[in-house]
């Protein structure tokens, strides 16, 4: 059996790993098709392929300050946050999006290497003191794991998307 | 800070609640409208949610196998796993497909209640001796993760169900 510090380093790898498996996963698909077919929405009335990208982007980048790592790279993509699809303008092309989300990729990539299993089992800076003593699980490890199947949950939706296939 | 192995538990007690927590959220949804809407596609020419219901009974169900604890529980689910909707007939009514969802997660629950940090990271039965050697990521923990990701995915999926509101 190995030593638990590496036991322990192990499994964290592992968390990190699928985060970045259903990551690549959401990448993948905005390189699928012709940009303007992610301007169709999912399902009828349904959010937009093209707002569930700054969707995604937002949510994730807010993981920057969550973790104390620093400000928000995109806060101008604040708005795909509370905000429903239709509810505001996009202002911006779906290439935009694309640049921005594998920018965030790289820096979250970059931060999340150099974390230690310690800062992974600290609190995040969206909980206090005395909350996270009553429940060590609010953690950064915590934030990681629900942020992998909030990419899954939305990746499941983006698969109904309707292309038509292309003919070459 | 802790001891080592209380970590690891930890850690693996956060990947645990985690499954819990969206499998949780996907047997709410079936609890939340009348049977008849889950016969129901939740996009046009996409899967029916009950079929999505019987897909994840069947592979959820088939990590009591991977995982080494006994047979499958519904062996007679398992054509929702491998084969598309409407490919094969149904022959379950939706809350035939709901008592068999309960009992396995009673079941499964149970399973890892008991299961150590070491039965976490043990191989699972898919993979070889030699292939674990080579990668030893191939384990019981990395199943659990991808498995609470898929109930995700299914479950943004089910969410676009369009339901009509129940007037009193």
């Amino acid at each position: 059996m190995k030593d638990q510090s590496t036991t322990t380093e192990q499994i964290i790898k592992q968390v990190v790993i699928t985060w970045t498996s259903r990551n690549k996963a959401f990448s993948d698909f905005f390189y699928k098709y012709p940009d303007q077919e992610y301007l169709k929405e999912v399902a009828p009335g349904r959010n937009r392929a093209i707002y569930l990208l700054g969707h995604l982007i937002a949510t994730n980048d807010a993981m920057i300050p969550l973790f104390g790592l620093g400000e928000k790279l995109f806060p101008e993509v604040e708005v795909f946050s509370g905000n429903p699809d239709r509810s505001f303008e996009i202002n911006a092309s779906v290439q935009e999006l694309k640049t921005k989300w594998e920018s965030l990729n790289t820096v979250l990539t970059t931060h999340f290497s150099k974390m230690t299993i310690n800062d992974w089992l600290e609190k995040h800076t969206a909980v206090s003191t005395e909350d996270f003593a009553k429940d060590p699980l609010r953690n950064k490890l915590n934030v990681l794991l629900s942020r992998t199947n909030h990419q899954s949950y939305h990746l499941g939706q983006l698969n109904l998307l309707s292309v038509k296939e292309l003919v070459a």
